[in-house]
């Protein structure tokens, strides 16, 4: 019987030069917040399902993959997924730090400024350029109130954006407590900003009138609508402090996050400089429910879509621990950028460093085995090869896969002799990408 | 409700310092691995269960976490796990690698020398020292038949052990078609050679007697036994190549065998030298069913349970892909590796190049950010922390943590004055192990 060998629907395999590139990408990225002061820590795949249900992750909890209980009798009685399973894949890395912060609290620095890489896993519906496994790249600061937090956030994941060749990233803040100042200014209940927001947050992608349609059929009135309009357009000066001001003079309950605000934009302005632009857009919303002030996000070229996102969240520790403790987190979409960087990339060329050792059948191994071993030094990498019959192509394809030069046996005190391998004009050989 | 807020049973978190020591082995390992010509490759950790049953696993298919299908119907005819559960997260990395090769073959290199390292998971009963999700870092080489492959793989593996500080690792090595002409030298019959290699692998273990023991209680008998022993036991030369010789006169099928062997035997030890040693044990059996020739294991110091292992699996792809490929792999045990590394660890002192930038709530941020940028170039650290009460007992802290000085806010062209930091003498804090 022949088995499917296609991966897990929704998920893929990396060839080498994929993985190469995100190697690459991953040590920038990390190298450049281990300067900011932070540290990587890792966590199980896997976690309790209670601590993920109900963890304010939105949507993502429903798509958690559930693991089988070991030895889970499946009789009448466990007819509901909850008596099959008791662990699930982590869907974000955030849920799984706040449950490590509050474990590992008394051997931490405070602050606990943290780095995380890793998979998480989310039962998508598969689209083109969506997996159903991918790779998060998060760093938070647990235990600081101030808005060093997220300017130290913001600052730190703009550099690893420049750093990885994503030139003039745009980062885009608001505030979750604005949010809410501005729904209740258009009429909106408490307990409905929730469902107000989710339509807001469809605003890059249906425009002003699909945002007016669909919350007029929500059964918002119009005189509600047109004011959130107000608020988001505002005319005149479009300078974040412009616009912050002009919203504390709109809705006087927005004063301390404008505050907070201002703090965080003009720092970070005086910082990047003219490497990064930063604006405040009233209409930001990010999905997250568990956010609860400054939110934040980065975006590249001219995309609408994040590339980066975070934001506040000072009251999901304070469900493990008991007592809140203040935190905030910024998270680059490692899928995202990676995708961005293939497309720029043309793949790593043939290098002189990077030699094949051609050997016959009939060579002593233990010959060939030591002129290999005298060639490979430093950060040479020497591959021992087969010779084929057809040299020519054989040659041809090792260009194809990288390879600079070639060697072979020789009698005499070296052992063998390196040519050069000449890049063959078709290519694409051993680099193709995944269907 | 508090949550508990322990990682799952059998799941480790992992400190800064733990990652941190993890990250520098597989770095040296990689770069090891690299020059040598492997390229690493990546898999989704889950796989489809069909493909993880009946891959030849052994144990470990028992040990399998299945992830529940979305959307499965509960009822009354879904009463058996596979209606149940499709996927499965991998227990191993040799199983998902032959999919790969089989699914990617046409874009990847002929021959093709993968590394692979990323966790993978076990449901085993937990115990002291064994974890249910764990490191494999495997390097195969698939599409080689001759014994340059078995060699290749050693020599990497020992010269990775011993950039690791592993000095002086024991190879030993013996052929699954060694042990079947030796168990069919002993009277039994090919359907319980398995049974019968699972009682001899004891030997490490339960010593001579116990596995005497075993053995007749499972019904074989003693002539049998004692040919076994008369195998295993060779008396005189006790060099590979004169254990050998002995082997293959005793027993004339095992001649092929004994010829791959002692190339490998010989090339490996010209190449390594005194600073590995090579012994052929014909005892050795490694546990996976879906070895078809040679097997090898690194051991370290005193120990008797090895830290890597591998061997040739020339059947496995066949399964996927309708026709054999030779195939071959070594795998180090990449937490019982840490586990020596962090025996010998001093945990990494502070350093003069990770700066504690401390502030006072009452500095301008701005003027704060601005400072600790211009301090930080090159590889250095420089972390923003709010200064507290007791500034002694702070200083203290940061020593702990890794600091080798500290700034603080100075008027000024340089803006920050720079101070060393001594490194108190309890030890410890934040870099404590996790229970």
């Amino acid at each position: 019987m022949k088995l499917d060998t296609a991966p897990p629907r929704g998920m893929k395999d990396l060839l080498p030069p994929e993985v190469e590139l995100r190697d690459q990408a991953s040590t920038t990225i990390l190298s450049t917040y281990k300067r900011y002061g932070f540290r990587r820590v890792e966590t199980p795949a896997l976690e309790n399902l209670k601590l993920l249900l109900g963890s304010g992750g939105g949507e993502n909890e429903k798509l958690i993959y559930k693991v089988l209980k070991r030895g889970a009798k499946l009789d009448a009685a466990t007819h509901g997924e909850d008596d099959l399973a008791d662990l699930g894949l982590r869907f974000d890395l955030t849920v799984p730090l706040a449950r490590y912060y509050a474990h590992n609290r008394a051997t931490l620095p405070d602050p606990f400024k943290a780095i995380q890489i890793g998979p998480v896993w989310r039962a998508e519906r598969p689209q083109k350029g969506r997996f159903r496994q991918f790779i998060q790249c998060d760093i938070d600061v647990l235990g600081v109130a101030s808005e060093i937090a997220e300017i130290e956030l913001i600052l730190a994941t703009s550099a690893a954006l420049i750093a990885l060749g994503l030139e003039q990233p745009r980062i885009r803040v608001n505030d979750r407590r604005i949010l809410a100042a501005m729904a209740t200014h258009c009429g909106v209940d408490a307990p409905r900003h929730g469902e107000f927001f989710v339509v807001l947050d469809k605003l890059d992608k249906i425009g002003r009138e699909g945002v007016e349609r669909e919350l007029r059929e929500a059964g918002y009135n119009d005189g509600g609508i047109a004011k959130l309009f107000e608020l988001i357009l505002s005319p005149g000066d479009h300078s974040p402090d412009g616009k912050l001001e002009r919203l504390a003079a709109l809705i006087p309950a927005t004063a301390e996050a404008v505050d907070g605000l201002r703090t965080i934009v003009r720092a970070v302005a005086r910082e990047a400089g003219d490497r990064a632009t930063l604006e405040f857009d009233p209409s930001l919303v990010r999905g997250m429910g568990y956010y609860t002030g400054p939110i934040f996000e980065a975006l590249h070229g001219g995309s609408t879509s994040a590339i980066a996102g975070g934001g506040r969240y000072d009251r999901m520790v304070g469900r493990l621990l008991g007592h809140d403790v203040p935190a905030c987190g910024f998270s680059i979409g490692f899928e995202r950028v990676v995708s961005i960087l293939e497309e720029r990339s043309e793949g790593a060329g043939p290098s002189r460093e990077r030699i094949a050792f051609l050997f016959d059948r009939d060579d002593a191994l233990t010959e060939v085995v030591a002129a290999a071993t005298r060639l490979r030094h430093g950060d040479r990498v020497v591959s021992l090869t087969l010779k084929r019959k057809n040299l020519a192509k054989q040659l041809d394809d090792l260009a194809g896969e990288g390879f600079g030069a070639y060697a072979m046996l020789r009698p005499g005190p070296e052992g063998a002799e390196i040519k050069p391998l000449a890049r063959r004009a078709a290519g694409g050989g051993g680099s193709g990408s995944d269907g």
